[in-house]
């Protein structure tokens, strides 16, 4: 199977990233459905033309002329449509997800599903401190990554066609990995960038400090604006290895503060000199 | 003592930061010199037209002409000049800086220097990870703080000089800070900031991250790159306040990962709000 004009998707909650797929789908001729919760969504993205119709109803034939369907949902909210609905999907279908976690939903979902439609989840790494499909227009892909995390139960063709899912959607990487190496590397560079940014918030009184800063501290920040719904959430579903993270982090900042409480100037610079190299890596794929 | 276009203003080391004052200072019309080590820094100044007389020996008469003397130095290296230096100075010249810390510099100019010269201390806070008078005109002013830190030997008149400095530049926010309180809030906003993204950036061995970062782990990790020669020389001489403000991100870090570890998710979602709240009040002012 591969996406073409005739291909029939359905978004399964239009928030921020339900809403930049439906904006990108749409743009480039796909059908576009929508089931979502709220009303206002699915007027504000008629209005829009970002959709060809939606509902706030798990609507049976809707769901059963879907050839692909994006699950755009909280984790558990996602795992509960499936028990509660799938029956309603067509026979081969591939289903897809937009969620920041893996191993705890993907082989769930893989196990809870019926054996003639396929789910290969996805994790397209550009979201934002703000939600809403009304938001979705500023979800910029074009330096963002998008990983797909195939398992044992998946076949080629699927994996193929969630991969082109990340073209069309105008990725600027699309890449593989299982959805263990997800999580982990999840957990440091996303959850653990959260952590800090949310610590860094609320662990003294200083007032005023919005006439202090630098730039520096505002972006660090930016994330500590935080939807406490979605990432207390996924923190939880992915607590070991993002547990690990922190410790691994915990005792490099030990080192750290171990180095400035003694004053060794040269391990303090070492530290400086990786973290200068390491940091460069990323401009140049920039 | 006001800025006007006769006062003759010299710059003390033409790097990223002094050249930054001579761009802005020249466009409006001053009189600018400078003082800096390297010949290809003076060549380029002159011909870019940021200054009007630069030479890399510390000439007494050069010196002994200014009104305004900037030193744009690291702070061993100020603190040298002033031992060195200081007898050329005008009677009635008034000296400030654009030093990262306080307390262990502005007590000791001020205790070293000829009772006729008069030394109040700023910091301009536009730092990039970048450095070099040739990155100079990349240092944006028109979003960024600048903060006077005078103290019980300072005249009204010449803080007031040095405020209207950081107006001329261009900051959009000029405050006044007692050395103490300002070491104690960039201890926070800015040295821990760059101490986390240097942890973050080394703390673990996970190969090929720019193919699955997100934004947030870049911004996070700009300041990652980072000069270890200023870095580590600023948190020696903020030590103190650096231990402090490390040790309070320390606990609240441990704080969230206790409460991860036992899925208190209440409590990390009270954690989350509060580090939203906090973080709108930046966006309030920016």
């Amino acid at each position: 199977m591969k996406l073409t004009k005739k291909t029939n998707i359905l978004i399964v909650g239009l928030g921020l990233m339900g809403g930049s797929y439906a904006i990108a789908l749409k743009k480039k001729g796909y059908h576009v459905t929508c089931i979502t919760r709220s009303q206002s969504s699915v007027d504000y993205a008629l209005e829009q033309g970002i959709i060809d119709y939606g509902t706030t109803e798990v609507d049976p034939s809707l769901v059963g002329e879907a050839d692909l369907v994006v699950f755009s949902l909280y984790p558990r909210v996602f795992l509960d449509w499936i028990e509660r609905y799938q029956q309603y999907l067509k026979p081969g279908a591939v289903l897809t997800d937009v969620t920041g976690v893996k191993t705890s939903v993907v082989y769930r979902v893989q196990e809870l599903l019926r054996p003639d439609v396929e789910f290969v989840a996805a994790h397209p790494m550009a979201g934002r401190e703000v939600y809403g499909v009304r938001n979705s227009a500023g979800v910029k892909v074009d330096e963002a990554n998008y990983i797909v995390t195939p398992t044992d139960k998946n076949t080629p063709e699927a994996v193929a066609l969630i991969k082109q899912l990340g073209e069309e959607l105008g990725y600027a990487r699309v890449s593989e990995l299982s959805p263990e190496d997800h999580d982990e590397i999840v957990a440091f560079v996303s959850q653990l960038a959260h952590c800090l940014a949310v610590v860094l918030m609320t662990c003294n009184d200083l007032q005023n400090l919005e006439n202090y800063t630098g730039n520096s501290f505002r972006d660090l920040t930016r994330i500590a604006h935080i939807n406490e719904d979605m990432w207390s959430e996924l923190f939880l579903m992915n607590r070991e290895a993002l547990l690990r993270q922190m410790d691994l982090f915990r005792a490099q900042f030990d080192r750290l503060r171990g180095q400035l409480a003694v004053g060794d100037v040269e391990a303090m610079k070492d530290m400086m000199r990786q973290s200068t190299v390491r940091r460069d890596a990323f401009d140049k794929v920039k």
